[in-house]
C-alpha cells in the first residue's frame, strides 16, 4: 500500500493567524474565537475528517516591530488579542473521541511544577491525546511583558529547553511507578513506597517534589517541535516524535527534511523515527472554476499592512520604513534578509520585491497553496509527499472554518480513494494512533546528562 | 420575602478533599475525579439545583507534616494526586448556561501575565462565569517544589497579594477601553488608540505591555477570598466580592461574620457589600430514618490516620507524634492548637481529646453536618443563616456526587416551598446574577496606591 498522508490542522485562539486580512471575508468566522462553540464545531469537523489532530499556535507578545509598535498588529487582529489555547482543549475532548491535540507552550515563562501539572491534567481529561509543542519564543515583546528587558540568547534558550525537558520528563516519568496507584476501595489509593521525590538543579530550575498528578495515559504529552535554526534542529532531533516544517518549494523542504532526518540519526536520544508535517494551505471546491473562483475572491481581501506587520514581527525588520517597491536583497538586517529569502526560493529566477513577498505569504504564510478541484488537489499532495519525504500536512485556513470543512469534505475522500488516507482511527491514545508506541521510549542519553 | 438562601458546592480535582476515608465508600465516585464526565455530570446537577456555583479548592503541594513525609497522605490520598482545577472548566461550561465557577489559583505560584490571559480567556470561553478564589497558599512543601527553600510569611504574602492583585486589576480593566475592539469587517478589529500598555513595578512585580486578550464578558473575574487571619480579613474586606467562610458553631460563625463586616466598612474599596458563604455538609433522604442511616454508614468509613494527615497539614502539628488519647489542651505549638481549639468551639463545655476532634472534622471538615429529612435540614439552614447573617452556603460532600445529587433532590425543592431559594437563575454575568452589577466597582483607594 502507498504511503499514507496526514494531517493536521494549524489553528490559533486569535482572530488573525496566518492569513492576514482574510478575517474581513464575509463567510470568516474568525470573529468566533472566543467562543467555545467554534472550537467545538471545528473538533468535530476535524474528527469527521481523522485528522491527527489540531495544532494550536501561540505567541505571549505583540506583532510590535512594523512601525515600532503594535498599532499595525491590532488594527488588523494580528495574532492579538491572544486566548491561551491548552483552555479549548477540554471542551473539544468532550466533544470528539480521536482527535489530538498539539498545544504551544512557551516554556520560558511557565514555572515547570504547575505546568507539568496542567499537562498531565490535559493528559488524563483527554485520555491520552495530548501533545505539547515546544517553544522558546521569538518575541522580545513577550520579554518585556513578563518582566524581563529582553529574551535569552537563541542557542540559550534551546540550552534552557534541554534542561527545562530533562526536569519535567523526570515528574512525568519517574515519580509515580506504574503500579502505584491501587485505588482500592479495601485498601489504600496509593503505595507510597512507589512514589518518588524527585530533583534537579540546572539552568536556574530547581525542582524537589514528587509530581502532583498520578500517572496519566501517556505520562509525557507527545512532543512537537517546530525550530528551524541549527540548534532548534538538534533539539528537534533529542527529543521531538512530531515535527512541522515550513518551506515555499518542494526543494527547500527536501533539504529540511533530508537535514532533520540526518540529524536525527545523529542526536536521537530514542532511535524512534518522527513524523515530520509542511505546512499547506488548501482551497478547494467541487471543480477547478469554483476553487479558482474562491482563491481570487480571498486574495481581495489581502492587506499589504497586515502582511508586512506579520512579516515585520518573524523577521525583526521594521516594514514600514522601506518602500514596497525596493527588492528583498535590500533589506539591510542578515536576519531579515535570510527569512525573506526564505520565502521567496520558491522561485529564484526572478528578483521580489518587499510588496510581492508580502502578497504571496498573505494565504496560509510561508507555505504553498493548493488550489484545484479535489483531484488536482490530491495530485499536488501525492507529489510533494513524494518529493520531500515528509509524512503529512499542517493545513492553514485561508477562511476559517471554510477551508477545514473543504478539505474533510471534498479532500479526504478524493485520497482514501486513492488508498492514500485512512479510513477509520487506529485505537488507543495520541502516541499509540501515531507510533504504536504507549509511552515516550527511555532516552539512551538521559543518564549521562542526570543533573544532581 | 424573606431572605434567599444560596448554595456554592465545595470541590476539588482530587480523590479525598475533606472526608477523609470517604472515598472508600461503595457510592462513592471520587475516583473519576480524573474523568471529564465527572465534572460534566455534576456541573449539570449543581445547574439543575440553580447552585450560584462550585467553588474548586486546590494546592500546590503536598500534605507532608504527618509523620513528616507524605506517605499518609498518599495512602488515602489527601488531597494528592490532584489535578488542575481551571482545566475543567470549560468543559463544565460547555454543559451549562449559568452555573459559576470559582476556582482556586494561588498568585505565588503563576506569573501575573499569562495568568491575567488564562482567566481572561475563562471569562470569554464561559460568556462571564469565571471568579477567582485569591489564595497565597499554606504549605511549604509547594514552596520547596517550585524551587524556594520555604514560603514567604504569613503577612508578606497578603502585602505580594495586594501588589499582584492592583497589577492584574490593570491588565483586566485599563488596558483596552470598552469601545476598542470594532471587529467590523469593512474596517479595522481593533482599534490602537484605545488600547493601553499598562506598567506595574513593585513587589517584585515587573509588568509593562497590553493585556493579551481582549475585554472580556466581566472583565475581572469574580474575586472569591477565604483568609481568616487578620490579614486574610483586611484583604478579603478590601478586594473580595464573595467571602467563603467555616466555622463549628453559630456563635463562632456570626463573630466571624461581624468582623468581616466591620472590616468591609472600614477597609472596602468598593463599599459594595460582599456576600458570606459558610461551609457545611447536608445528609439527607426521603425520611429522617433514611438520612440517619446513610450519616451512621458513612461514619463507618472515617479513617483517623487519614484524619489526622489532613489536620497535620492544616495546623503545621505532626499529630503521629501524639497520643490519640491526648487533650488538645497539650498541642504543645500555637498555631495548631488555636486551630484545634476553633474546631472544638462547638462545644466548649467539655475537652476535646486529639481522636474525638479527627472525628469531628471527619465529615466535610470544619463545618457543621446538617442531617435529617429535608425538612430538618432545611429548619437547620433558615436557622444558621439567621443567627449569623451568612448569605448561603459553601457544600462539602461526604459522598460524591449523591451528597449534591440528594441536596438537589430533596432540598432545593424543600427551601422552594418555603420561599427561601430561587426558581430561576437571574440574566447575565455571574456578578450580573450575585449582583445586579456588570464590572468590578473602581477601588476607591487605588488612584493613592498606584505604583509607578
Amino acid at each position: 500500500m502507498p504511503q499514507e498522508i496526514r494531517f493536521n490542522a494549524f489553528e490559533m485562539a486569535c482572530v488573525s493567524h496566518q492569513s492576514p486580512g482574510l478575517w474581513r471575508h464575509l463567510d470568516d468566522q474568525s470573529f468566533r474565537y472566543k467562543s467555545l462553540q467554534y472550537w467545538i464545531e471545528l473538533a468535530q469537523t476535524l474528527e469527521r475528517g481523522l485528522f491527527d489532530g489540531i495544532f494550536l499556535a501561540d505567541v505571549l507578545g505583540l506583532y510590535d516591530v512594523y512601525g515600532g509598535g503594535p498599532d499595525a498588529a491590532l488594527r488588523h487582529a494580528i495574532q492579538v488579542p491572544v486566548n491561551d489555547p491548552l483552555l479549548l482543549v477540554p471542551a473539544m475532548a468532550a466533544f470528539t473521541q480521536n482527535l489530538g491535540f498539539g498545544v504551544t507552550v512557551n516554556l520560558s515563562y511557565e514555572p515547570l511544577y504547575p505546568f507539568a501539572r496542567r499537562m498531565s491534567t490535559l493528559d488524563h481529561l483527554t485520555e491520552g491525546r495530548i501533545g505539547w509543542n515546544i517553544v522558546t519564543g521569538y518575541l522580545d515583546s513577550a520579554a518585556r511583558a513578563n518582566g524581563k528587558t529582553k529574551q535569552l540568547a537563541h542557542d540559550d534558550r534551546y540550552a534552557l529547553a534541554e534542561d527545562y525537558l530533562q526536569a519535567i520528563r523526570k515528574l512525568w516519568e519517574e515519580s509515580w511507578d506504574d503500579d502505584a496507584v491501587k485505588a482500592d476501595k479495601s485498601g489504600v489509593y496509593a503505595d507510597p513506597a512507589k512514589v518518588h521525590a524527585v530533583h534537579h538543579h540546572a539552568s536556574g530550575i530547581e525542582l524537589s517534589g514528587i509530581h502532583l498528578s498520578e500517572p496519566s495515559p501517556q505520562r509525557t504529552p507527545v512532543l512537537y517541535q517546530a525550530g528551524t535554526s541549527p540548534a532548534g534542529r538538534r533539539f528537534a532531533a533529542r527529543n521531538a516524535e512530531c515535527i512541522f516544517i515550513s518551506g515555499p518549494s518542494k526543494q527547500v523542504l527536501k533539504g529540511r527534511v533530508t537535514a532533520l532526518r540526518e540529524d536525527q540519526r545523529l542526536y536521537s536520544t530514542s532511535g524512534k523515527p518522527f513524523l515530520i508535517y509542511a505546512l499547506a494551505t488548501i482551497v478547494t471546491g467541487e471543480t477547478e472554476q469554483e476553487a479558482e473562483a474562491k482563491y481570487q475572491d480571498y486574495k481581495r481581501y489581502v492587506d499589504a499592512e497586515a502582511s508586512l506587520a506579520l512579516m515585520s514581527g518573524w523577521t525583526g525588520v521594521d516594514f514600514s520604513t522601506l518602500d514596497p517597491a525596493s527588492t528583498v536583497q535590500h533589506v539591510e538586517n542578515d536576519a531579515g534578509r535570510s527569512a525573506l529569502e526564505n520565502i521567496t526560493r520558491a522561485d529564484l529566477s526572478r528578483s521580489w520585491t518587499v510588496s510581492e513577498v508580502a502578497q504571496h505569504l498573505s494565504i496560509g504564510g510561508i507555505g504553498p497553496v493548493f488550489k484545484g478541484s479535489p483531484q488536482q488537489v490530491c495530485d499536488q499532495l501525492e507529489e510533494w509527499q513524494a518529493a520531500t519525504g515528509i509524512d503529512g500536512f499542517n493545513i492553514a485556513f485561508a477562511v476559517r472554518p471554510e477551508t477545514f470543512k473543504s478539505v474533510v469534505k471534498y479532500i479526504v475522500p478524493e485520497l482514501q480513494r486513492r488508498g492514500r488516507y485512512r479510513t477509520t482511527y487506529p485505537a488507543g491514545t495520541l502516541r499509540e494512533k501515531l507510533f504504536g508506541c504507549a509511552r515516550l521510549p527511555v532516552p539512551h542519553t538521559l543518564d549521562s546528562r542526570k543533573a544532581s
